[in-house]
């Protein structure tokens, strides 16, 4: 039976069996650097109200010190009986220091020392996502630059809807990319709340300074209730909500990178480096990278950033796909309007031009102007200019809108943000 | 056949069951105000930049003001063939002015429209979540007030851990809840950003005025990109965890109450405008109000508010739960402590003394200075008046602990904030 | 106040708020038939034990009648302070005939009632799908028999992989459904099993008869354990797990037609009445069905059928994406090994040549027999024949294979269980 | 960069981070037994057919036998960068026996096998859990036997509602395995369906014999559809829902054995074993077994079943429970009703007479027959005999009720069904 931090009260041992069931050790493991550095700070709070002298703080600091070596260096030995982190690090303390070891816990439980561990881990995660969105919208600042002037079909339910600069079709994502920016930095606020000092539940009856602990492990802000910190666990769920969001977010990029790596699409070329094959088929190259962002927990944004940095965008795809879908009909109906009919009678002419060329197998300017007035009397000779695809593009001059004009002011935004 | 906003192109009729399946009549009819408010400003907006006349305008704002009356009084006939509330409310309009209604939609798209519509809606939900929050908060502060001087046990895993005021406990709510405003409120900034003028989703040919909408609708902020602002629900997903959040601290103080109101618990008595009975056992009270709050969508916020203002509590059996736990077994750890045993140690001695006490059948408190010395030579006389339950909390003086000094300054903390 | 089936105990009146909180009569009002048989058949049954007259049961049983016919025309009046459907029936039963309403809950509760009438419910609603079923796989085989000799590029990773039959793909989904009617049927016999007689949860202490009700009410089975008779919603998490499985095919299939619907892939053409159209967009046409499939809780199989039948196959499309993916490499490579090549090697040299062959932007058997040879030195002039596609398909005659005779031999087993 | 079984189409090799990112070798490796085995078979089959020599499949089949021992034995590397567990173990074949592991791929892809790995493996695991809850059963019953007479309180919303056998409730949970011992084993049938033979998605040129393969691996069933053979997994839907169902039972004991072992209840002694201590409160002895029980996918089910062989239950702390409820208020509107009371009007009576003696501080048998008769006036002297809790219990001898001569027979099949 492996040492309790509990054993005084109990008769009988615990039974192997629920050792190994009750013990955290194999999750929590990853918390060593964090259980450490609170401890640490919690033994400097403790010698300086008076509650250990200034010789066994040091003991402890040096010893904790030592003992995150030993981990590091793959010297220390994880007893699988232990129950947890907390036990295994004070138990390995006590053997090096002695006395000064069994005094660390005074004034504290695991109740507070598990809510701070996580508390410091969540919050080293959050700031690494934050940086990995930072160098993710750098990524597609940079490639909308690069391939400003191509035009593409923007799309709904999958069916070709009116043409949009490929650039801005990327600064989408960067809005998304913001948003999660901010949720997380908000969530942030949340995280850096130092519960130590709460102990067991209801406080602690030692004189402890818990400003100063937070301060050492620079967190902001110090709980409110003793209750409440030791079971308040919302930052977590705030942060896998936000999680998932992103994940929304990435995967919609990975799913598009899918579709358009497909021989029906061929949009983009994704770099044998982020592809892999098939054990039967010679002929295969898989999208396998794009299809697990999709799929996969963990830190998928900084795959997702290499995959987006080595894509081969082949703009006469993109080129070619401008055709077919009537991508100007909304202007057709615009136009119309302009001439003084009714906003939904224009889109009914229009309509029905397009069922009119699509039966016709043309594009709609392919149409004659005779053909075209057959169902918009008001048309004039200038529809013709009027539906050319980059004019399409470029009369969308609204805020936030396609055009290259608001696009470039809505790009150079963005890299101004991110330093570019 | 309905009308459709799209007929133009096709040539066959939309398949009856097929109407009756895509519709969504039945969920945004709810949102009429919402499209009826953004259809007006919409209106607004193209007059003042001549895109329609004044007269126009006027005559679309008005008919809309009509519909909206019609429809709150019931006069409104909503067609189950109709797509969507858009359609219904739009057609209704050309009925009532003419040409003037089939130019409304102009500069615009049902994509940014229902956009529009279901942020307006959320903006207005959340507000009375926070009002919720705030009269809650509020009822828990008058309860915590009126039992200030009551003590409980605190419990972990269901056991019975330390002594707390039932204040003190109270007031780990109110945390709780404060952090749910402090979310929804932050949540509120991305929920109130206009999408009008994003069109379908490329922005539009025509020179709107964004900025003017979002004023006319109360949104200080307007859409960056027009693909993102069609299809951007982050700030749904976003509400939907903070509700969850939130309901996740309802549930447990309504489990708590269920726990409580149960025979053998007896701390409260749920009043019987809040219980329900049995079609079968004549002598059954259910506290079925809790049960519901932990299982039900919805605005349960108010339900809990009515239950915790009835609930009777009874302070005689949270006194008699006192004995019977070793509730001052951590004190006595403390203080040997304070005699200069190392903390493990000392926890160590309390265990075994818990043990023995346990073995006889008796409190602490009930031993003799000689048997507790058998266990913990370092105890003095004033030991006995070291674990009187009442000292025990006045001890835990720490920083948001449980003793009444900390719990008064605490209380008034919260009165403050909630203006009481 | 609206009567309770429990007021007696009750001194204060139940909360207004409290009534429609807690009123479930929203939700199983839909419940009605249910509830109506299974009284009936108690009413018959405790009359039969001698617990009623004959003269009592049989006013109940026609009270019930006539109740079932006022809430089918519309004159039922759903009083919403009423606490349920069965609170809502017994009032009414009661006003109609008097004390013998008061009688008919002798020996039941609202514990055993309730389980009975969702168990009704459900195995009516299974019955309705196991049908919808096999409408759907009737419809699936007739396509594949329409369409019989179509070739199409199979798929993974959305990558051209092998040449299939359509049929092949269209009789994978037949797999599935075939599965999800096993499970279901599987699922009936834990919901048919009575739990009446269960009462609140101990039993009654009357002379019932649950075998008799349980065969009135077309069950086999009676609950062995009264307890768990009242408890048990396994029957219910099994069928939503059935049916998110489902789910997972029809939407398979869903996304399917969407994909193929795009002017990229232009598989399929989907009917007018099948689609939507745009509110701005004059030209679109969207799979809006499809898209709802995926979204859609409820009756969606017939709707899928709906879409299934009037899809419009372009099998030019297909043909035409038989070009460019080397679907043939395998065989290539399957080629080498019957020349005695192991394998992996063979997948090596197969591998290679595609490489050569994409880069010269030729098909494989558009190349000459040299280049072959240069990575391939086994393959002889036969390769060229080996390569054709429709040889590829045909020479797939494993077991459950794509080859015409195979699937062929599929098909008829399929028409032969569907009486097609 | 590793050994890939597709490198030949390839030009650049993969990105070292996408190695370690598409890898699911750490996942994979445990089905390194099922993996082996299934090769195996499949080389037997390939010789079988002519498609290898003999020789070739007994150097193949030798060959994994010896990777199985080194596996098994430590000896085995994991080479990281490797993709799966089928790439590192044909790649070591190879290694070993050279050509002849080139060609154990042949008529077989990565898709069929890894399908095949995962129905093996699940099919050991589902055997494993019907072992575990024959003998999670088999406690339950031998509980059941030791304690046949005790009467506890049985519960509704948590307010004690009639008094049950302690047994009944026991075999409450009994009904509850057997569901999920009986959908479980009906699962077994749609694990155990070879896969083999699929190949890519299409089947394959070799002549193979599915059939046989199946055999050998004792499975009875072959796919029918290789495209639906390669993509099912359904069967892992099915298993997680039923693993899903069975946790809410085991669930629902533990948090009942945790509601038992607190001291409000005290019905339960958990064993120390089985118990955990609190780091900082000396006296703590918490059911930390039952939550993790809760929390914790894995074999929960053995861990169930120690603690409940080593649960000390306390028939003293049952019975005083059954006093304060009033459990025998039902069986007083029966009696009534025998009296020839209308149910309806029993039931009202009986609740009035339950508020008086709340009142009055009484149990219903303290009240004198006055009293009784001031409420129901039918009530004669036998009327206290009929209250008391034996005959209570005694007089549910309804099928599946909890009267002992009832539950002695319950016992006895599931004794027999159990071979106990």
């Amino acid at each position: 039976m492996a040492d309790k931090l509990w054993g005084g009260r109990f008769q009988d041992k615990t039974a192997d069996a629920v050792e190994d069931f009750t013990s955290s050790l194999p999750f929590d493991r990853r918390l060593y650097r964090q259980d450490i550095a609170g401890s640490q700070a919690h033994a400097r709070m403790l010698a300086r109200q008076g509650i250990l002298t200034e010789e066994e703080a040091a003991a402890i600091v040096q010893g904790l010190e030592e003992i995150r070596q030993e981990i590091e260096s793959g010297g220390f030995t994880f007893d699988p009986a232990l129950e947890d982190i907390h036990t295994a690090i004070e138990t390995r303390l006590t053997e090096k220091i002695g006395d000064a070891g069994r005094k660390l816990h005074t004034a504290r439980s695991r109740n507070d020392q598990v809510a701070l561990d996580v508390r410091l881990y969540l919050a080293e995660e959050v700031e690494g996502l934050l940086s990995d969105l930072t160098e993710l919208r750098r990524a597609g600042a940079r490639l909308a630059r690069r391939y400003f002037g191509v035009i593409m079909p923007g799309y709904t339910h999958l069916q070709r809807a009116q043409p949009v600069l490929f650039a801005h079709h990327l600064l989408a994502y960067d809005e998304m990319w913001r948003r999660d920016q901010t949720r997380l930095a908000e969530s942030l606020a949340r995280i850096r709340v130092s519960p130590l000092g709460a102990a067991a539940l209801a406080g602690t009856t030692f004189p402890i300074d818990p400003q100063f602990t937070a301060r050492e492990l620079g967190f902001p802000e110090v709980f409110r209730n003793s209750l409440d910190a030791v079971s308040d666990r919302d930052f977590i769920l705030e942060f896998l909500a936000h999680a998932a969001i992103l994940m929304v977010h990435l995967s919609r990029l990975a799913e598009e990178l899918i579709l358009w790596s497909s021989a029906e699409f061929g949009f983009v070329e994704i770099a044998d480096a982020y592809a892999t094959g098939s054990s039967i088929m010679p002929q295969k190259k898989n999208p396998d990278v794009a299809e697990l962002i999709r799929g996969k927990a963990g830190r998928v944004a900084g795959h997702l950033l290499g995959l987006l940095m080595t894509v081969k965008l082949r703009p006469e795809r993109l080129q070619a796909a401008l055709r077919g879908g009537f991508l100007s009909a909304t202007d057709l109906a615009d136009y119309l309007v302009h001439q003084g009919v009714p906003f939904r009678t224009a889109h009914e002419q229009a309509g029905r031009l397009v069922g009119y060329a699509e039966f016709q197998g043309k594009e709609l300017w392919e149409l004659t102007l005779e053909e075209i007035q057959r169902f918009a009397s008001q048309a004039g000779p200038d529809i013709f200019e009027w539906l050319k695809i980059e004019n399409v593009v470029a009369r969308r001059t609204s805020p936030g809108g396609t055009a290259p004009t608001r696009v470039e002011k809505a790009l150079r935004q963005v890299e101004k943000e991110l330093g570019l």
